[in-house]
């Protein structure tokens, strides 16, 4: 067979592969906004079907023969040479987990999942210890099996955003961490900001109506996607053509669907901006984990919560909620939507003591992946940890160490890429406006093209082609620096706060 | 194997078949209310995909051994064989029609379809005709391929209602028509009904309050099923706890959205009675399209255009369009919902003149796959069809017979399901009526309780154990006679056009 044909059999299966995968996250999506009660239980098969299928078929010998072929056959293109180095590396990955260990992971998620919901209920944490404890066992083989250099928690980082390490995260945060508790330091001294402005009653389809207008002026396009409604607000994609957000709406908070909307419509602007033609492969594919929360944080901080976005949208706001919003001017509402305010509640957080939530969970993880913390002492480390850094007190485990469904999910490393994707957010936008004067300006006209052609130029085309580190230093000149978000933080604030 | 054993496993692929068919479902359901426009194209490759899946795993040799040393197995209870029977003649009538053909009969509908459209679009059948006899060439050779003993118009009708033959709906429908063309003579020398009421100006929001509280009253239960907008009105199932109908609202045509939920809503009953426990299995599945038919029509017309229904209905009605239908009562509102009038559109006509829509269809399908007639000379057959049945002069073929989209699809033999569904549906309420002398008080107090029992117990619950010929009989205690329609309609026009 020719290096072509072999070439278009990959693309054939692969593409066969995604049909699935998107046809199970089209059910997944229904499962979050739609799913009548009663039909939850044969959802749950039918998805757990489809994932088998495509699991089933992306790792067949078959696969492994073709990209074996495919290496061996040469006359490739760059491009087709980087799917098949790509494909190459998650048929590996997946291989190395055997089905047995990846059907006990699951069975273990299940349970545990439904033992984090049992003990958020009862507010206790005992609950919840031992199929924690159960899921980090298998997380700590899983690291096994897949292999590492230097710490285990590197391998688990690894799904989520390829070749970040401990070591990387450990200087990044180190760094990071006492520039934030001077500037939260500086803050505190200051008079703290009121904004209850924020929190007056505010018409259900008014918010629905303005965060859906909010998305069509970041350049949304509602041909190629659409937004609904669901508990936890979430981004997900059949293709860079079928792009679907969704929201929640509390009457009395119209910060939390602002922002909300915002955030989801940055990670998908980003999958509106993936290369269509490269459906089902790599190349079609998001860089990472990290990237994707680096474009929701842009959109929701440095764009979403500066001036210049204000200054052309704020009227938009007046118009919506001429009673709550009509009486202050949009220097106020700047100042109103960036108090910054130590809490509990990670998902609530300002996005300057944010990164103290996430250090936080990245502390205990790594020590609970390398064995030096066990589950039983989550409890106690987390509250001395908020007392600590944020100087708050638990008073109980509902708002301390239960409030995040993603151990119960297995999902550890992934917490990090909250804190690296702000990192990259605002190391992007500084670039940016080095390379364009006057972005800003543009965009206080309510122009946001020359910031999306950026954004698309710079990071949405490549899909996966390079790795989050590669990807920066070729966007920004520079590997991952946390100076960057200080300092836009310190100008912010010294801004906000007087 | 024990026959345990080899059951368990029919059962589990089986179970994985219909995972991935009712995926296809869900894919098309989001197809047809919520995809984004440009959507669209990956759409159709994703449930391209999927139904190819589907089918390749039910047609498996492995399948069809399982098949065979079932039967030679022993040892299975009554239920157990009746699936394993079904499921050998869906996998003997899959298997005669090779790959290749599938495949081009998939090609051809696809083109027809956009013919179709083109040629509504311009108003010529012209347009249409060459794409729509390669269908029919197509739909000849699929007889030929699945074979017949009398007609091969008896081979297609039978994906729709097997056993269902040329014989029974000549008969039936020769005894039909001069009853029914009596009926009409005798309508048309009264005077004529004025139901201009029912086209006022009625607001988009509260009819579709209004249709989805009619359809919690029949009984649909919306925690295992719901309702959506699409532009045709249509109901699906992913299993028996999830059944979603759809409707269309025109804010001046407020009857066209309340009798499209009653009859989506007898569908959906029907699908929401289906065993649970048989999901996957054909016991699981309804027994055919006219049975199907059966239930919807029952509900729309035999209970939905009668008295009893709206005695205890028709305040809500009042509640929701004061304006509109405050000043008439209850009485007058049963003859405006019940005007006969002849017109040229089978979606929009009332239930007696309906039956002459499908006579015409049946007969031009009969012969267009015997050979009898050829595509080029439909519209001359349509129109004297509908000069002479119904008296109308069609004035151009988009409303004459390019008005259905059925033959673009390959759907031959679906029509007459409709017609005998009605059929079904009279003789069917005549056996519960006989039953249960209260049931029309007890509707009329806004109890459907009994009437739903019967169905469920009489029809529902036994999935596709029987034929709808055998169903008919043992739920009637007679075959489908349209003695008992000529019955229920002669009596009903005599009340309605006095």
């Amino acid at each position: 067979m020719s290096s072509q044909s072999l070439y278009d059999e990959y693309t054939r299966v692969m593409q066969e592969v995604a049909d699935i995968r998107y046809a199970a996250a089209v059910l997944q999506w229904d499962q979050e906004t739609y799913l009548p009660p009663r039909g939850a239980e044969m959802r749950g098969r039918q998805l757990a079907t489809l994932s088998e299928l495509a699991h089933t078929r992306f790792t067949s010998e078959a696969m492994g023969n073709l990209l074996d072929a495919l290496s061996a056959a040469g006359g490739l293109n760059p491009e087709q040479q980087a799917n098949i180095a790509l494909s190459r590396y998650d048929y590996d990955k997946n291989r190395k987990l055997p089905p047995a260990f990846v059907r006990q992971t699951s069975e273990a998620v299940n349970a545990s999942f439904h033992a984090w919901i049992e003990a958020r209920k009862q507010n206790s944490f005992a609950i919840f210890e031992q199929p924690l404890a159960r899921i980090i066992a298998l997380k700590q083989q899983e690291a096994d099996l897949l292999g590492y250099t230097t710490h285990p928690y590197d391998a688990l980082m690894n799904d989520y955003d390829r070749g970040l390490t401990v070591a990387t995260c450990d200087s990044l945060f180190t760094a990071l961490k006492p520039q934030l508790l001077g500037l939260l330091g500086q803050i505190r001294e200051k008079n703290q900001i009121d904004d209850s402005i924020l929190y007056q009653h505010c018409d259900r389809d008014a918010q629905w109506k303005f965060g859906l207008e909010l998305l069509k002026r970041m350049g949304f396009d509602t041909d190629a996607g659409r937004q609904d409604i669901s508990e936890h607000p979430f981004t997900t994609s059949f293709n860079s053509r079928d792009v679907r957000v969704t929201t929640r709406i509390n009457e009395t908070d119209f910060a939390n669907m602002t922002w909300s909307c915002i955030h989801e419509g940055g990670h998908a602007l980003y999958e509106q901006g993936l290369p269509y033609g490269a459906y089902g492969l790599p190349l079609g594919e998001a860089c990472s984990y990290s990237m994707h929360e680096s474009q929701s944080r842009l959109w929701e901080n440095n764009i979403g919560r500066a001036l210049p976005f204000w200054q052309h949208n704020f009227s938009l706001v007046q118009t919506f909620f001429p009673e709550q919003l009509g009486g202050i001017t949009v220097e106020q509402f700047y100042k109103v939507i960036n108090k910054v305010q130590p809490g509990l509640i990670r998902t609530e957080a300002d996005e300057l003591t944010y990164h103290f939530h996430i250090m936080i969970r990245y502390g205990i993880e790594k020590q609970l992946i390398d064995g030096t913390l066990s589950a039983k002492d989550i409890p106690a480390c987390w509250n001395d940890c908020y007392q600590q850094y944020l100087g708050v007190t638990v008073p109980d485990d509902r708002q301390g160490c239960l409030q995040d469904v993603h151990w119960s999910h297995g999902s550890f490393g992934y917490f990090p890429t909250y804190s690296i994707g702000s990192l990259y957010a605002a190391q992007l936008y500084a670039a940016l406006r080095a390379e364009n004067a006057s972005v800003e300006e543009e965009i206080a006209r309510g122009n946001n093209h020359r910031l999306l052609e950026w954004l698309r130029q710079h990071i949405h085309q490549y899909g996966r082609l390079h790795t989050s580190e590669a990807l920066c230093t070729l966007a920004t000149g520079k590997p991952l620096d946390s100076a960057y978000f200080i300092d836009y933080a310190t100008k912010k604030y010294n801004n906000v706060y007087l």
